[in-house]
């Protein structure tokens, strides 16, 4: 048994500083680095993508929005087109600094409210996935298991990174309960950590109403933005090693 | 003999419209395509590879200060690493689009202040030149022919190709005579292919005060924003021919 | 009988030229005047008042959402907060152009997408007036003459300006035919005037569907970005003219 | 005996958070404000100014190059109308926060960079200083003590506040010592403290070198990004007002 830990890195701007980077990187085995839309900028991206190299941390590509000002969290209305040039744009962004590095592009997961737009939206999730293609058909999309835009990504010949969320409450279809509602994002440690664990043991997790919903996992989303979630990430990593899961980069088992 | 006509294309920017670059593709054989920063975008990026492609233009980068409301015109004190980080980022997002058009980049050209500034300043130019050999130690670097840039490029192991400009006086030190002074822009047609065969065939050029001045002559500037600059291309390319020039991609003879 | 002739104006931005605004100041009565955000710069604001001051134009500010890329044509997703606090934040830059040049501020009108969705949404026409009156509660708000928008903006004490579009079709239900749509985009100069002129005298439209629309009608908006929009312009104020409406700015006339 | 002390805030966007604004405030009298160019938002710029109301702390605009990548501190080539015309336009977009929240707006700072190239350049300087007359004669500019800045601002008839700033050596021509050299930032809190009750007491200071500078002192810049600097603020109002200076916002006393 065997499964991916990523997180999103690489959100600083400029004067601006975010996140923990350098310790959730202990943890987890795949970053998604902001490519300079909704946040990051080329300096940050050189020196999270060295600092990835020197952790043993893969790299993949986290395109947004944008939307600086709003952090790629609110919706924009893209036309395909549009969706898809804008990925490629930022893909080719965050390659650059991997090659300049000497270290592989591994996969490409969006950002925020481009996230789960596309989960949501055929049309715009065929568009990224082209904008990814366009780039290198090798490269592993993560997006949220038990999602159509899985299924689409399966159409489309395209390696798919299946995705939960560590903290975050589901609901019976497999949508995540949204921030808003009560009881959307699990604060407990030691909760989070058997939720992932059975996750990963039984495939699936049970949602907010007490249903259980089969989920693939791939991945599993952590947080690095403050000293709590680190803690968080360490302790699922524990979790999950101690129960016998291996916890690899995705490059290594995606097909 | 041979010799490349480059010109800056690309540069239109979402509802705004700039250049006749279907046109001045014509006569040309490198584009160098803005990369987002100072002008461009990712659909203009797409459009303007896909052409290129498609009338056999080669492609290179264009890469600019992060200035858009200034057009990259506007000198920006920015400190070795986040000049040569800028270069690559916009490197890699030009790079996306050719690799998803199935066409090589060739070169690069930094674009307005940012080219000007390189060539009077070494630290600047050594660190943008380390921004495109971190990204492919095979591009050719574009750069104003007889100044210091051509040198430490030289030092520094890169392709170069030696820049003139067709409708620009020379300073007798090789610099450009600022668009400031009276004479700094040659109007005349028939003046600027005369000029331009000469550099070519004589390997030099009169400066403003009549001194010659020795250059080497890989590739011409035109432009392509009016249609004046397209007839100029157009005349130019015609009087290298008739002289029996070959005009051909700088790839194909810059060692 | 009276009404007014608005047209958005000072659009360009940097390098970038966009709008006939000399030729098309000869015939509005009222200039929506961009803010920065997604068109028009500073200096571009400077030059556009100056003018509208020479011509005897009245100047409002034409808020967009911060979208250069997309020209504010493109949904997104604000919290009315955000809403808010954008449109008071490009108020106030405008303000400032006026003041420099000693003319008064007239009206707001939102720009582009989010026109559109603050004619649809509720939340969002509350939170954009509430911008405009955090600023100045005298100010005239240009929004879709029938919709909800207006009757929110009367519930809150506010200045209206009920628009029509002069080559526009409308749906039975006051809204505007997509753009998409065949017919949505009327063409003849004379078929818009005659149009006008009824819309004007009338006090309604025929909707595509043939049937009779009431609509209040305070300012018509037109176009200035080709000639054949400043044609359809000059057509316009003569019908109106010629039937005997005086053209005058809106702050003559709205209570 | 009077000074004002004045500190920058406002400086997060969208998600980025910076400064300790609230607890600066305890101890400042004038708030430079930023303006949405180099940092600064509409959100924030709500919230600081309301907050600044709340503790009676005087309101300016803090205007800064178009850099939010750069913060504003790199300088850039602007021409003398792009400078005042951007000046003009951020302190617009800030006197909105201000009438919305019924508070006078007091004086302008440029920031950063600007700041420090209008005080080496004339040009620039009266293309400031025109910026915040075309606004209001009224508006204080907040310039360096000594600096030619404050005598071109005298000729052109502008209310000037002679700003020192708390932590940072002199040069024996009155310019700071630049923060590459040694010495350039004093640390010692109470060494602080005495230089700026000296500099009010005996107007003036003695430079790097030991030479006495004499400066007229109007207001203090401290700062209020971490918590020793707001240690430090806290520490220059107590030694001032124990020495029997009057601490009060520049509006009550700059002629």
């Amino acid at each position: 048994m065997r499964v991916d830990l990523n997180s999103d890195l690489g959100e600083s701007f400029g004067r601006y500083r975010l996140g923990l980077d350098e310790r959730v990187m202990e943890y987890i085995t795949s970053a998604n680095v902001a490519t300079g839309w909704h946040a990051g900028d080329p300096l940050v991206m050189r020196k999270t993508v060295r600092l990835a190299k020197e952790r043993g941390v893969a790299v993949g590509a986290h395109p947004g929005y944008p939307d600086l000002l709003g952090f790629g969290r609110r919706y924009m209305k893209l036309t395909p087109e549009e969706a898809r040039n804008y990925v490629l744009y930022q893909i080719g962004a965050l390659y650059a600094f991997t090659k300049a590095e000497g270290i592989k592009l591994q996969h490409v997961k969006p950002h925020g409210a481009l996230y789960n737009a596309l989960v949501r939206g055929e049309e715009l999730a065929r568009a990224v996935i082209e904008g990814i293609t366009d780039f290198d058909r090798n490269l592993i999309f993560v997006t949220l298991s038990g999602s159509k835009a899985v299924e689409i990504a399966g159409e489309m010949g395209v390696r798919v990174a299946h995705e939960v969320f560590a903290d975050r409450a589901y609901n019976p279809d497999g949508t995540l309960v949204s921030r808003s509602k009560p009881g959307a994002v699990i604060e407990d440690k030691e909760e989070i950590a058997e939720r992932v664990v059975s996750m990963v043991k039984d495939g699936g997790v049970k949602a907010i109403n007490g249903e259980w919903i089969d989920l693939k996992v791939d991945t599993i989303c952590v947080h690095g933005d403050n000293p709590r979630a680190v803690e968080i990430a360490a302790r699922v990593r524990k979790a999950l090693e101690e129960e016998g899961v291996k916890v690899v980069a995705m490059g290594g088992f995606i097909g």
